[in-house]
């Protein structure tokens, strides 16, 4: 990349599918890592670490499927470790699977911290010294690049930092070019972040330093933004913060933090505006919770809810917002809740109704409405669609229902196969009565076959549309009270996916709740003409 | 409390109840707020901030209710802003019903960016620094402590410091000893908030300084740190994080992060070991997800998955942690996923045969089973109920079925009332068959009612134990196979929880395969004296 207006050039090193998949509950198959490293394209040329050939039988699969291991933008790399202890390098099983993977770049971790050299390792100091210097000497001659990983750095240099620069200058005599600094257990404070990587720069001037960092002292971040500040030009970590215990350095929140400080060139801005979504993918990708707080891709990080915040923001965006959302490929969202001042309500009802003034009393009413059903449970936040339904109703655009629902039964015979519920169900529409028995998955499922198939002989729309998920919440009794049901459904219709929400204290009733106010919003949504 | 060999005292300030309730998906009804300040009493010595009284009609009633507002430990504050522009502070709406909430400290914020005091205020910079001294001055008089907020400082001082400074001047004219200083946007820097901290300092040394920031750049914690570091000694933050946008500074992170310094007391040793617990209390409350990846507290924060990590681990504790998770009343797990190695699930296997050896074959038979299920979308992480299930049947410890399913049904009548669902099952025990009709509120209520009364007669155990939570997650079916429907029960038994998991295409044969191993788990609990 240019280096652009005496910017500094950062590398991302993505170790999301190696360390990241270190994470509880992450998981990716070796489809997930296909998938990957070709979307990944979009972030622009960086390294990605992709697993461990000889340690994972999935891995050694990924590696020889994989069409990218030579592909000049997205630099796949095979990680491991170094030989084992009184093992020659070129008889290591570690490094020859390595090797056999067919990656041009090979990134090896030893030991840098004497502890581990006696208590895991249980050799001598000069034996983890040989290992090191002949692994890194043995990759290169067979002419991969190779990355060293100095493992515990930061506690080995705080424990012995003679030794712990040792084992960089045992990489370094075996010709390795870049050195990547490990704070492997996460509870290093910025300032000996500085110490350990400013030691190495001025003691062994290595031609590239690298930093990797863990989460467990919520430091992961500051602690990469000093190390790249103290001379670091490679970052590692994983979207979204993934990874071992606490997780990586969260390259979501780290990528746009270096680039805003305007001194460092880490992405092009056409892909800094895929961050977000991006983020997103790789959560699907292996159904991992995103957490929504997240700094720059979450959908609550320019979210307003407190009625102060919205009245200024719509004067001034940079009075409650440190950067355009849109620059992160986000977006700005004005929250409806208990705090909603009446500027929140007013933004979203303008939407419907563009000349609608703040003292307008069915500001008032759609507020205080919204207010009382969020205390028994419903949380519109999530379910857009419930939310603009109400706020119809309030306009006096909704008023006469579309449909009526008579009746419903549902029963399950679970061990029949997989067709195992009927839902009857009888609708009501204008003068006209349907009753209709459809099979279905499950007793949700059937439910709301059920109900789009009574009424899509009425409004066609229906079926366009497709329920694309499904959550429940139980919601605790903890208070002395009986324990609710919150469900919320995913709807998409063409390219809009919205929410609707049911609260009761019975699954189907919640359910059923939750798939009305899909349909009549899917129903809504296709009499406008103009959406 | 005590000046604990040199260390310096730093002083918490809790905005979970005000701030953090600014947070997307968070709210705390007036009950919340007093279960709250009875249950932060273990936290020790701090302030909390409740809420604004005057802004919120629910706020006044929890002052109007709050006994603890005479209380020596728990300092309840109330929370507010200047009076307006052109309005003297006696005569002030806010300022009056500050008052009148009974609160001995109140704290109010007052503008110090220019950005705002022009576009948002629309004022003078004159009249902005009168409202300040004029309100904090009032207040004072009245015989309250008062905490001056200067919101935006950080901002404010990056664009016309010599104004940010007026405002600070401001509020310690008009008799306030504690200013906070606020990354309001939470876009500040470390070196910035560095240099804000020490020009206030060193121009105008306040008695106390405080510092308040978001996470819009994942630096929260780290800019916190360093005001600490720069002179401040008032943390201001919420539990879990919690807060608008991206959140407040993090105090279960910050509280054990600036503890292990050695440096400075911030609570005692007794509440350090209170933070796990404390934390989750507080999302359960307000019922919002817990980001299991928190540091310190998380469920994941000592949770180690890769098989070497684990080898190291049961060598030397310091190995893989950066230390010991009782002290913040957390614990280690050692994870079994697909990339377990035999050394966590030789470790669980331990809990049931204390002798067993590595190299036991039915360690890899385990081992390799869980990868296979764990494959099809099991999450043997939060089911520790059904894996300990697995574990003994590979250990041949329950070869025997302690009953059988014959068959079930359920049916749903919605709109029929409360008791809607009603499941017929039939079991058999030894030689004995049963059959049972329950009802029950939703179908799944009604299966689990259905099976355990079934089942009592021969396992009076299960009369004992109870449903206590229940969640579903839709697994994505992008990958052109259909979605799968993955089930989590919680089951209590005296003082213990744990979980089970159903997976299944149908939501109610995934709940049966939950319900069915709690029900399992539960007998065996109870078989087993020595539980």
């Amino acid at each position: 990349m240019n280096r652009d207006q005496g910017k500094k050039k950062i590398t991302i090193y993505d170790t999301t599918l190696r360390d990241g998949a270190q994470g509880e509950g992450i998981h990716f198959s070796t489809q997930d890592k296909l998938s990957y490293v070709n979307r990944i394209e979009d972030m622009g040329n960086l390294y990605v670490e992709a697993g461990w050939p000889g340690a994972n039988p999935r891995d050694e699969e990924f590696f020889q499927q994989c069409t990218k291991l030579q592909s000049p933008l997205v630099n796949i790399v095979a990680f491991g470790s170094t030989c084992k202890v009184s093992e020659p390098p070129d008889k290591s099983d570690i490094l020859l699977k390595l090797l056999a993977s067919g990656a041009k770049t090979i990134a090896i971790f030893g030991k840098s911290w004497d502890l581990h050299v006696r208590d895991v390792l249980r050799t001598t100091l000069e034996e983890n010294l040989r290992i090191i210097r002949e692994s890194v000497a043995f990759l290169l001659q067979q002419g991969r690049e190779v990355f060293f990983d100095a493992e515990h750095f930061f506690d080995g240099f705080k424990e012995n930092p003679e030794y712990a620069l040792k084992c960089i200058a045992a990489a370094l005599e075996g010709g390795a070019k870049t050195i990547v600094l490990c704070d492997t257990n996460g509870g290093s404070l910025p300032e000996e972040i500085a110490a350990g990587v400013s030691a190495v720069k001025q003691e062994l001037s290595p031609q590239e330093l690298g930093i990797h960092v863990h989460n467990d002292r919520g430091l992961a971040v500051a602690n990469s933004l000093i190390a790249v500040e103290s001379g670091v030009t490679q970052i590692q970590g994983t979207w979204n913060g993934f990874g071992e215990r606490c997780g990586n350095a969260n390259l979501s929140t780290l990528i746009p933090l270096l680039q805003l400080t305007g001194k460092y060139e880490v992405v092009s801005d056409a892909a800094l505006l895929k961050i977000t979504p991006f983020s997103r993918y790789v959560a699907e990708l292996t159904n991992a919770p995103f957490d929504e707080k997240q700094p720059f891709v979450g959908r609550s990080a320019f979210a307003h809810k407190a009625g102060m915040h919205v009245d200024a923001i719509l004067k001034n965006q940079r009075t409650f917002e440190h950067m355009d959302p849109a620059d992160v490929g986000n977006e700005r969202r004005i929250l409806i809740s208990d705090q909603a001042g009446k500027a929140n309500i007013l933004e979203r009802l303008c939407r419907f109704e563009s000349d609608m003034r703040k003292d307008d009393p069915r500001v008032e009413i759609a507020m205080n409405e919204i207010k009382e059903l969020e205390h028994s449970g419903f949380q519109f936040e999530a379910a857009e669609g419930s939310l603009d339904l109400l706020l119809l109703r309030s306009l006096g655009k909704l008023t006469t229902p579309m449909f009526e629902v008579l009746d419903y039964h549902v029963w399950s015979d679970p061990l029949r196969g997989e067709l195992d519920s009927v839902a009857v169900v009888k609708v009501k529409v204008g003068e006209e009565t349907v009753q209709i028995a459809s099979e279905g998955n499950g007793p949700v499922n059937a439910l709301d076959t059920g109900l789009r198939q009574a009424l899509a002989k009425f409004f066609p729309i229906l079926e366009e549309s497709e329920l694309v998920n499904y959550k429940v919440r139980v919601l605790d009794g903890a208070h002395g009270t009986e324990a609710i049901v919150r469900v919320i459904i995913d709807t998409r219709l063409g390219n809009d996916v919205w929410g609707t929400i049911g609260v009761s204290k019975n699954i189907l009733r919640a359910s059923a709740q939750a798939l009305l106010d899909a349909i009549n919003w899917t129903i809504w949504m296709g009499r406008d003409a103009s959406h």
